[in-house]
């Protein structure tokens, strides 16, 4: 198939909002590669199991492979079929001789052919994006790995509260992206062939070899009973999709606080993040595109769980609604994959600056440890008090210094050595994740 | 500006997904035009204010008429900048001369023309989206007083229940379009203009003039203060398209279900509808469009509303956040308006068989009727409960015949006399409508 | 534990909304019961791993379980703190002498018992919500073996379309219904303990040893690093209930489809489904409740997926924005499962409705089948034409009844006979969910 | 009516997510207050126009007063009926003669009552809603006044850009607040009366005079037609609902950000924020217990919005499945709202430290400024590049200061003389808000 637009060609929000690889998976021309896929692959197995002559099956098979089709104009005569597979094996059927076209779509209804191709486009795109996502993974374990014994404030509701390590922070975000992988990686891609009322009753006895053949031509897995109103498959796929995007989220989320001026923990390297009017600003802009794109997983994964009521053998709209919120959901969260690779690859984190920040509250974020030394003596209630009220000087506090040695004092406010099992927590992560 | 990809162009899966004119007026090719649109309405105001010369500002003006550009070209350098913004000011700084290329883009932000122009294409796009809109409900006005005395199963929970006519059905149609298409027509869209951090700085004494300026040349309300992170705007235009989409898929799915096989109340006359299997079907393919685009909006509405917390002066991804679902909002609900409109310019109305579903029931439908006329004989208690066992026979069950005359009992299974104020509030919906 | 208030009162709208036995266990006393099961929890394990003395960890213990608390009284005050553990810890301590008080909670922040609860609501409101969904399931796959030749017409778009059996219908409605349980069922649900800044710091060496004898008490999956802030086991979680809920409204959509007075297929057999004005409907009532409750959930996974960017080692307000929808999305898919349940358990299908619908369009349903029988003769295109104008008379249509003799169009245009692999897909269905 | 749980009663979440007077407005007890409040209001307005006799519409308002009604009971019952107004008014009935029971409900169908519920509901509780929202403008339109002069840094990204000032920011809040209470203030609320059908049949000619006279007993507006299955009315309120939770929602996060222990630009005073481990720890609990609240928002108006689509003239489930997101819609908001506004009064304000944060970064944030001054000399490129490269050195920079002299150095890198119009901005937000 050769598509008369590049499958290269973005548009104008796509260098932000759909970067990466994943974004032509499921171009136009990707899905016309794949409703075309689904033909020959019907032929073929239809082939295999002897309702088509293996030479018909062969020019369909060709005429699948060297058919120019304009999306466009696909999409157009698609409005009065109500999907684009009509016009589609309209043409296909003109490419052929009359005897040979009518092994072209046999049997078959036009959703068999597009929710095979949707599993396909999905299966295809699966691929990058579940590289970015490793990719992504693999920055992270090498910076929990790197940063194991690196302290930095551990912060809850934004206030710095008690130390724990970068490397700890990093293992947080590896556990949180290689869940997602495993989760999307394992999502069931199925084939779909039942014909119109999903009895494969077109295809006489062979219906069942036939829907075997089918599937492993495509490389889909078989159902048990076509699915084209039981949408359990889709919503597993952006269930995984809507949590893969989350984890993705959070990790942005965290590079922009990290990165805010007065932080100034991390920062993403190299160019990028320029402003039209602030020469000067070293934009996170990787970390916020991610976001962005992260964002759009919500709200499209609603869409399509709330398409699923498909009425009897196949929905009078729901189905339909699915198309553009799949694709947008995959390609968001491919986007989202990229985008969060490259902030981690340009992440440059500045220990330094973790450890000053540490410092900034006198001693505060070790008050546990200190209210924890004091309540043999003071008892709990009273050593609380103590230490809250001598909240930034905890060094210093008569009420403190009287109860505790300086050496005692010195080695209680060193955050690097209040950190408990985070060394071991790293590990946990980096073996888990296998790495 | 000449964008290199013709407006006309669609996707895949637009014939369905994004039918009717809207598509076009949210392209990439009108997201160019309204960009360079806001910048040439910049240019043009700060000569008017006198912060740019006169001729720079026609170069400015005459260089944006005549910028080709490639959307896809620019969206792919908007990757560094994380906007289009700023890969095309450099351009139409590159078509000037560098005297005159310091007026382009002069003190502004990207997103002082990226939401000036989102509002643009908004502004633009509304009004095809309101002409099918009313089209739409001028039919459903048409079919309210044609079908004025035409008796219909009223259903509730999908089972009959009371007669009602198909003008009041139509009638509520009629008032949802209509408060939908007031509703959104009187949403205010509003320019942007503040500079990098709101205060319009760069613009010295002059900023609150150049925004008044800059607003009227843009055809656009002049807001109190920027916006860039007060996003009650758009939430307003979401939730507006929100409601719409609702109103349109309201009387969808009621037309799908009129048009079943079963019920036969009405059909999509003309063609449309095939199905690559079924020579004989005549699908309400119009409004299962509408209802597939419609089902679109509540997601992306949730996104939007999602979108709003931004922070501080610009937000770290919220903003970018909205560029797709406000366009895919604008576009599901332009096609879900165009598809009803052609749905309900299709409409055959069967009031035979509306009457004939009248009858299924053995004057079920006035057993209200029958039981208020029992009640002063028997109570209500007994009324109803004789009433209920006798369903399917209120004409001869002899506990009701004991007490109606025949002649009554014709005159109370009537369902063209127990119409209440349809007639009445029929009119009340053509009034309110303006109709 | 004894909460002041009965575990039993229900709200207002309960009734439709959380019906069946889910509502309890995620009630606010349930709720209660998980928190102080959690502290119990941390006291034991503590005590397992040498923490905290034996004697100490029983009192604690035995205050978990005869603490009485009104749900209200800890609410209010979870005001200032933001959360309710730190109320609920505050009356455990003051229920203990002092020196055991300090046993309690120790060492944990918040979060650790919060979401270690929300774990323990889920994982016992799962059980009630799995037995409803698989009694539902049960129920489908006993009308898909009962109805493995009751012929139905196959509806596309809500036309009828071809035939197929109810036994399908229903085999498809038990493939959906199984897939949801499995995936709920395998969600895992992870206890949560890693104190302020999640390195267990808190409790020195002994961390991981907590940790896993922690989890263990509870009966909940270890996790390989606390999860504060990577809520991917939330999304899970939501997903597989979004899921349910989808597979949920596909079967209460269909059911309220065949219910309805001009189809009449099935019915809601029983009490129920009254109205308050009209006595003769039987409404769906208990499919209508189901639809009505599974529609929550796409707007709760969205709410649930949207907060998972939370920020560092606590969130600002994402970790509380999950508390109710979490709750909701359980209680909201529970009652779904169990109207679904009673829907089917009361339902009665009518096999002669169901043959004589397949005949109100005089053999059209088979248009493809007749239309295949014609193709040797007359070609694809001329097959297909005639048979399309012939609609409504198969039978009698000259065209057909020159090629086509009395006994073959009789054989043809008999439903029963053209169902192709109906009833293996059954079998298919029934071997694949163990029935 | 006296309903038997003290209408005080919260819940366990809902010290942090139904805080404020709104809470109690939407329970159970003031619902089923509606509900009786509605059947009152038939009564009288039956009576008014003749249809039921003025004393036996006395005594259903007296009944309506005194009944005591527990919610789950009535709740419970529901589960028949499909909603809880059946069980309600078999309740009223009893409590009266049997003659005059008849008076009560009479002609309505069970959703009359409960959307007139509703808007009575959303009507009463939209006062406290508007009243802290109210009060939160007020506060953040004296944070605008006291700090007209106060600068801080405008932050786009989260990264330091350009001076702004922190009343111009308050102002900023203030325009988002107060346009959305305006929007929430102008939303219609209206009556509901049609009966079965919505014909309004079972008043015979009366029923546009009773129609009105009902609403006018309600207090709301009378609506043209009967909207049982047209819910643009409901999307409105969500609408104007989602876009309030967002505007809270922005002003929470960016107080989130400001209190940031590195930041230290503002604090919530006194006391809350308290964390049973961290006893130093000052969180801004408020605003984050508002970001929580309003969080719930973006789903629920989801939810509300893809229930639009309601079958012909009662819903089948799609009414049913609004209830529970629009209480819980209004209470999450008002919820947000009160908290708001609790952590805008409690906000102490920092103006040295903001001062000190824009000294942070050696001048950065003019360097627009330093750039505008240096391109009449250097040109625009030049000016850029060296502006750009002279990063965090702008006062001492070689290439800058021989170009610039020292005095016009400080002037130029002085933040309180490059606020453009900031003051004007400021004075023209309190001006539109009436402040």
């Amino acid at each position: 198939m050769k598509p008369s637009s590049s499958p290269s060609d973005g548009g104008l929000f796509d260098g932000v909002l759909a970067a990466g690889p994943v974004r032509v998976e499921v171009s136009d021309a990707a899905w016309l590669r794949a409703l075309l896929d689904a033909e020959a692959a019907l032929a073929r197995a239809q082939a295999r199991v002897g309702l088509v002559e293996a030479a018909d099956a062969d020019a369909v098979v060709a005429a699948c492979a060297r058919l120019t089709v304009d999306p466009g104009d696909v999409g157009a005569q698609a409005t009065g079929a109500g999907n684009p597979v009509v016009p589609l094996v309209a043409r296909l059927r003109a490419a052929l001789p009359p005897a040979t076209a009518q092994a072209v779509h046999r049997g078959a209804t036009s959703q068999d052919i597009m929710d095979s191709a949707a599993m396909l486009v999905a299966h295809r795109a699966r691929v990058p994006l579940l590289a970015d996502l490793s990719a992504a993974a693999d920055r992270a374990a090498a910076l929990a790995a790197t940063h194991r014994h690196t302290p930095v404030a551990g912060r809850t509701l934004l206030q710095q509260a008690l130390p724990t390590t970068f490397g700890l922070v990093a293992a947080g975000w590896l556990t949180g992206l290689d869940a997602a992988r495993r989760r999307l990686a394992a999502v069931p891609l199925a084939g779909q062939l039942g014909g119109g009322a999903g009895t494969l009753a077109a295809f006489g006895d062979a219906g069942l070899d036939l829907l075997a053949a089918y599937c492993a031509e495509l490389g889909l897995v078989e159902p048990v009973v076509p699915w084209h109103t039981e949408r359990g498959r889709v919503a597993d796929l952006a269930g995984a999709l809507g949590a893969t995007a989350g984890a993705l989220a959070k990790v942005a989320r965290d590079v922009v606080l990290y990165a805010q001026t007065e932080v100034g923990e991390v920062a993403e390297a190299g160019p990028g993040g320029g402003s039209s009017t602030l020469p000067h600003k070293r934009n996170p802009i990787r970390a916020v595109s991610a976001a962005a794109c992260a964002a759009q997983a919500p709200g499209l994964v609603a869409t399509l769980l709330a398409a699923m009521p498909q009425e009897h053998q196949r929905a009078a709209g729901g189905w339909h609604a699915e198309w553009r919120p799949l694709r947008a959901l995959i390609e968001s969260t491919g986007s989202a994959a990229h985008w969060l690779r490259a902030s981690l690859d340009a992440l440059e984190v500045d220990a330094a600056r973790m450890r000053a920040n540490l410092d900034l509250t006198g001693g505060d974020l070790l008050a546990e440890r200190v209210s924890a030394a004091l309540r043999p003596v003071l008892g709990a209630g009273a050593a609380h008090e103590v230490v809250r009220s001598a909240s930034g000087n905890l060094a210093g506090d008569p009420r403190i210094t009287a109860h505790l040695s300086p050496g005692e004092l010195v080695r209680l406010l060193d955050p690097a050595t209040y950190l408990g099992s985070a060394g071991e927590l790293i590990d946990r992560a980096l073996r888990a994740a296998g790495r």
